[in-house]
């Protein structure tokens, strides 16, 4: 055993991907302390997405004062990773639920601090730049974000505005003239792993609004204006977004980034695994080691594990995942490149009670893991 | 992967050492048509452990009408071993508890088809008699068992009697001479996994009366007996068994066992690895591979896990120990020669949950158990 890497999704709501692979990396080095080990804690996409980056590929944390959810000024912040010209925006940086903490009104909110920060990194250099998508207060579309990037939103009236939430309805033309051109030729990915669409009865108003602090009628209203503005977008410049799967992401900016930024919408785990060049480092790897909360028969779409493997195979590298849980016939999984699936569940025990062993359950068995593969070095 | 010995204990209270090693054997088989699977299943004595020793090591049952514990005829049986030479003889099949149902009385009930199976053993040809201890009706110290071949209890006038656990006191002496001298030169091995002493605040009728049916006022009385029969043993013959480990077993038989028939106590793990020559087996073994219901840091005498590694280790064989559950600190079972612990939760879910699942949870981990293994071969 020479080279392992590491490449977890966190379990959420008890273990950061970061923490696991602290776990993970310090049991192995115990035993193979010349080994090299790889660590790719999985960012998703939301909090906690930059530092993920940099912790896998190195580089600078830059902090950027910004336009917050409500207006005011917070401490925004991206990611130059170490080749200097890919950087990282979580979106939760400028627009995200805590930022707001009991002020949640998403028809207000707004993601202009993101476009700043997207701005800010391809000042700072960067010729792509990661959005992570995710735990954001706002429903705007991500109209904040592209007026802060020189797009302009227009009343009937001709008057230009800063459309929020709660006045997308209002916008009778979109101009793209005036966007800022040094966002020419900078390729923009953003890092999205679910499938609803911008409006509607998935859309991101019904499914997400009422976690962002939106009632029924508020709901209707910020549904009606995404549509508004999807209907616009395709009359006036062909854009068909409707239907768009991650569209719903954040509040509706999935399709903003798309008809904004020209980004492409990707899952997380495939951002990451190009990001690090994940096909290049698996050909000299012995071993992959990832997991997740719980893998189970259902989709397999944006899967951590899943994602993992599937690149693995290509190259016959063995895959072992680690979860909290699995569920439900695993065939497609291992058909997909997992070699073999072990839960951390030292006893029998729910996860009310078991949900703070977490972290000593992860260790028993990676213990229990490295020791068997250590049996299988020594043989060798 | 060549040869492998699958060698558990019973999941107590959901799957039987036979039901784990069929599920072991299953998914190995899948993957090694070829390979040579050795399946002990571990019997502890109790119920079902003549039709383990027969699974593991091939043989006969021959039935044997004997006395039953309430002095009725019961359908008895011991098994004699494809040697020919060893014969296994369990307790439960002439004196066990769910013989009497709802007539419990442990002052009435009788071990005299115990005796009568050990001598229908030796008769056909038994060198060896292994006597598992466990799940008895019992408190008579198996006197009844020494009487059935012919050992005599008298009472102080003089009259021959055959006692039971509310008779013991009546004892006066204990007369030897007339014992069947078909058993002189054979070996009695007496499985058992408890400590407990005769009589006493552990002994038999206190900690083990109660399951059997004496109230208060019976344990007292069969505490009293056990400790009468102890003196006089000791006062006549020279025999200490007050303070004897595991003599308290199975209504103080323990004790008779060693007094009655010149037998060892062993610890149930122990006899049934010299009986399949468990050390003569690992010499061509590529994996062992065992398990129990729980593993943890506290007591590891008796435990099959332990004994099992304890003998791998001396011949560097790899053993992976697969359990229901696993508590504490591992390392004193790491050093005794367990390779790895896998447990079988897939979920975090309550025993109570749990335990209707352990078959598939089992294979569940079985099977990715066997995934990691193969690309383990493949690699050599």
């Amino acid at each position: 055993m020479k080279r392992f890497i590491l490449i977890p999704d966190s379990f959420k709501g008890t273990l950061s991907s970061t923490e696991i692979t602290e776990i993970m990396g310090e049991k192995l080095r115990r035993r193979w302390p010349d080994a090299e080990i790889v660590a790719i804690p999985v960012a998703d996409g939301g909090e906690g997405s930059v530092a993920c980056f940099l912790t896998a590929l190195g580089g600078e944390l830059v902090k950027v004062p910004c336009t917050g959810p409500l207006g005011d000024t917070v401490d925004g912040f991206f990611g130059m990773l170490a080749d200097g010209e890919t950087a990282v925006v979580e979106m939760a940086a400028a627009a995200g639920l805590p930022l707001v903490e009991d002020r949640r009104d998403p028809e207000k909110a707004t993601t202009f601090g993101v476009g700043e920060l997207i701005l800010g990194a391809v000042k700072g250099g960067a010729k792509t730049v990661i959005v992570g998508l995710g735990g954001s207060a706002t429903n705007d579309f991500g109209c904040g974000a592209a007026a802060a990037v020189g797009i302009r939103f227009l009343a009937s009236d001709g008057t230009e505005f800063v459309p929020t939430g709660g006045t997308l309805a209002q916008i009778h033309a979109v101009d793209f003239s005036r966007k800022d051109p040094r966002l020419q030729g900078v390729r923009i990915v953003t890092m999205c792993d679910i499938d609803n669409p911008p409006y509607g009865e998935h859309g991101a108003a019904a499914v997400f609004g009422p976690q962002k602090g939106a009632d029924p009628a508020a709901v209707e209203r910020l549904d009606a204006g995404v549509r508004h503005l999807c209907t616009l977008l395709e009359r006036d410049h062909g854009m068909s977004l409707s239907q768009l799967p991650g569209g719903g992401a954040a509040g509706a900016m999935g399709a903003g980034m798309v008809a904004f930024f020209g980004s492409e919408l990707q899952m997380g785990i495939e951002t990451v695994l190009d990001t690090v060049h994940f096909d290049e480092l698996l050909t000299r790897t012995d071993l992959v080691l990832t997991g997740e909360g719980k893998l189970d028969s259902q989709s397999l779409r944006g899967k951590v594990v899943i994602g993992v493997a599937r690149r693995a195979k290509k190259q016959n590298v063995p895959v072992v995942a680690v979860v909290g849980g699995a569920d439900g016939d695993l065939h497609s999984a291992y058909g997909e490149g997992v070699t073999a699936v072990f839960t951390i569940n030292r006893l029998p025990e729910d996860f009310s009670v078991s949900r703070y062993k977490s972290a000593e359950n992860l260790a028993f068995t990676m213990e229990n893991l490295v020791r068997l593969l250590d049996v299988k070095g020594k043989e060798e």
